[in-house]
Formats: structure tokens, C-alpha cells, sequence
């Protein structure tokens, strides 16, 4: 366990109207880093404000030691890719996000604060060379860990009606 | 850290042609266990092949201490859950899934057998009461510990014509 309670991450202050709350002492599992994310992005503000603002390729390096489990992968036009947002802190239970100004719960909210800082994007898989994957979809900043790839089957994972109310109201 | 190298969760047998990988010697982060799922299904082939087959109301039990965050959730026709798979071993990177019979890389199967077995699942809000969330959508064992809820938003995450070759193969 390199990470567990990192002084650095909290770097963020809490904006009027954030609470947070008190994480347990403990973690319950451990996550291996099994890759990484290479973007164009070196700050979280140069960052795009969600992934379909952004049709830069990004590379998806994955260790050496997984390299067999890219076996098939090449076949999928869309993957679900899960990564680590590793600068994020993961206490905060009610959040101002700046672009909407007022407060709203953690997991009503895509932010990377959340107790888990568990990023799940879907992305287009445009080439696999070896261990590296060139796909569309993804907003991180460059060096973020990378937790998993799976198959998108949009049978299961699409739901094209489905709708966030609280957010539909703002643009309505 | 309580679950690091269980034995217990090495039950299951490598098959014919499947291929195990050496998983690093320590983990990069630690996750926290934000609540429980309650299914219908106590053990492993009682669980529908995927959650499509199912319709199921299940109960997503979230921990006291981030109630909060579940403010604006209510507003959300779906969600992304995502859980942790506590019962599969993590080191397979090819797999020969009993109901496919062929070998095949482990990023392109949405098997619990992967580096960090986090599921990730689109659900129906049916109603919240409390920290209580009634869901459809769900295909995993009674008390699988819960990671993240997030917003389902249809502009980034579905994919209506997404495609798996592999699978699509399959059934052509």
C-alpha cells in the first residue's frame, strides 16, 4: 500500500456549501495501478470538461505482465476503461462543482471526488499496437493510473433514454 | 488492508487452455467498501448469466456516513454502480468462460476474474428511501460490497452501436 491517507491529495480546498465526512481508518481491498494513461493534459485545468469536448487520441499503456489479456480486445469498437483519479481528495460528501454553483451530493456528480476516485469512461478504440492502445473519449491528465478495460456491449451498457434530472433541469 | 492475498478467494481451478499471470507483490491504492448490494442469489451459479436476463429489484445499502452524498440521486432514471467482485481471483489473463468454451484475452470479457475485479453496471432507479436504493439491473451475490453510484448520463456513457466482434461473431 503506497496510498492510503496522502497529505497531497487534499490539496483542494472545500468551497462554501461543501461538507465532508470522515472516511473510515482503514481501507477494505487493494487496486494494482495496471497501466497508464498518456494524454495531452499536465493540469487538471487544461483538462477537457467532460470527454465529449475532446477528440484528441489518447494512449492506453498497459504493463507488460497483463499483455495476454489484451487478446481479443481488438475486435470491440468501444471500451469501458476504468482508472484511478489519483489527485482527487475523497471526503467530501456534498460538492459545489464550479460550472453548476450550487450543491449536490457526491454521487449525484461524476467528480472526481468521491470516496472511491474511480473514473469509468467509454472510449473508441481506434488501433492496438502491442500493449498500447490508441482510443477517443478520454479527459484525464497524462500519468493516471489505469485499473481495467472491458468490452462495451452496448446490449447491457446503453441506455440512450436515460436521464439525469437535476441536470436536464438546467438546460431545459 | 484486510483482503490483500486471500487463499480462500483462490477456489476456482485454471481449465484447459486458461493462462495465470504474477500479479505484483503489493497493491498501489486502497478502496473503501461505501455499503453493501442485497440480491436474491447467495452463491456464484445462482446469479443470471448477466443482468439483462434478470429483473430484479435488488437493494443497494449505503453506509450512514455518506448519506449525504446521495443528495440529487433521486433525480436519475439509471446509474453506473460499481462493486467489487470479492470472490474472484485476480491473476487470469486468458480465460475459458464455461459458456463460451473458447480461450480468450481477460480485458475482453466482463468476467470477475480480472487485476481488480470492479464491476461496473448501468441500473434503473426504482425508488430511495433513506440510504436504501431499489434497483433493476443487477446480477451479482447477496452482500457484494458497494464502491461507487454515479449519475448515468446518455451523452457520454451509451454507445447504441457499439460492437464486440468477438461476441457478434458468435451469434452471426
Amino acid at each position: 500500500m503506497t496510498e492510503q491517507k496522502q497529505p497531497d491529495a487534499r490539496c483542494f480546498d472545500i468551497r462554501p456549501g461543501e461538507i465532508a465526512t470522515t472516511l473510515p481508518e482503514t481501507t477494505d481491498a487493494g487496486i494494482y495501478f495496471i497501466g497508464r494513461i498518456r494524454t495531452p493534459w499536465q493540469k487538471r485545468e487544461d483538462c477537457p470538461r467532460n470527454a465529449r469536448e475532446s477528440s484528441e487520441v489518447c494512449t492506453i499503456e498497459v504493463d507488460d505482465r497483463y499483455a495476454q489479456a489484451l487478446s481479443g480486445v481488438a475486435t470491440c469498437t468501444h471500451l469501458l476503461v476504468l482508472y484511478w483519479m489519483h489527485q482527487a481528495r475523497r471526503d467530501l460528501v456534498i460538492q459545489v462543482p464550479r460550472h453548476y454553483g450550487e450543491p449536490r451530493g457526491t454521487f449525484a456528480l461524476r467528480s472526481p471526488v468521491r470516496p472511491n476516485p474511480i473514473a469509468a469512461s467509454v472510449v473508441r478504440l481506434e488501433a492496438i499496437a502491442g500493449t498500447r492502445l490508441r482510443v477517443v473519449g478520454l479527459d484525464c491528465l497524462d500519468g493516471t493510473p489505469l485499473l481495467d478495460i472491458k468490452p462495451y456491449f452496448s446490449s447491457t451498457d446503453a441506455v440512450p433514454d436515460a436521464v439525469v434530472g437535476w441536470h436536464a433541469a438546467r438546460k431545459g
